[in-house]
């Protein structure tokens, strides 16, 4: 079931700063930063290659990762997202295992304009798991 | 200078379970565990086509997850290894622009039998980040 890691998301407080350290410290190739209002972030994509990281600031009132940068000041890891073929086979595959699905269980559109889920951390040794549809 | 994404490293307290939870639940693909102990820990690799990731369990007296088990009793995401060309040129790089490299600057032989360094997560965002020579 489980596909190629799309990417892995770092919630950050400040975007520029953390887009030049990657850029001019570490030397990797990183877009410009993109608003996504709907999603209550602005993000910058790091090319690895194989697969990318997502640097994320909070965008608005409610972003979503603002309760995580209240408790990681500096940032930090927020979630790992995998590619599935079947978002709903996947689903039903999970509640089925016990596993708890975010929201209500209708996948949303996600950042790359695909259907998504996310996993309660606690049922995947503390890490926030997305699932996006391939 | 920053190559592929190499491996994210997820720490876990019970390997066993963490490792069902992936190939049962999450239909991946998952290695019998391998003992560590000159680095602290049993791992097993999930390979996700792209990259991997890693899930670490504590091994012997001195960890190095230990204490990040301690804060993160349900586990969590540990470190993120990129692929570097050329390990010594990327410390350098990295010292001359002010980022902490870990222990003495000298890398040390890896999990996969190549030379690592570690960088100090108040540098990249409060997230861990391994490199290993290519």
């Amino acid at each position: 079931m489980l596909g190629r890691l799309n990417h892995v998301a770092i919630a950050v407080p400040d975007l520029g700063a953390a887009a030049a350290t990657y850029r001019d410290t570490l030397g990797a190739r990183v877009t410009a930063p993109q608003a996504l209002p709907e999603h209550g972030v602005t993000v910058v994509f790091i090319d690895l290659g194989n697969t990318k990281v997502e640097l994320l600031e909070p965008l608005g009132e409610a972003s979503p990762i603002a309760a995580f940068l209240e408790k990681n000041p500096s940032g930090g890891m927020h979630h790992i997202c995998y590619e599935v073929d079947d978002i709903l086979a996947a689903r039903d595959r999970l509640k089925a295992s016990g596993a708890r699905v975010l929201g209500d269980g209708t996948p949303k559109i996600g950042a790359h304009g695909k259907p998504v889920l996310f996993l309660h951390p606690k049922d995947f040794s503390g890490t926030l798991v997305e699932l996006e549809q391939s």
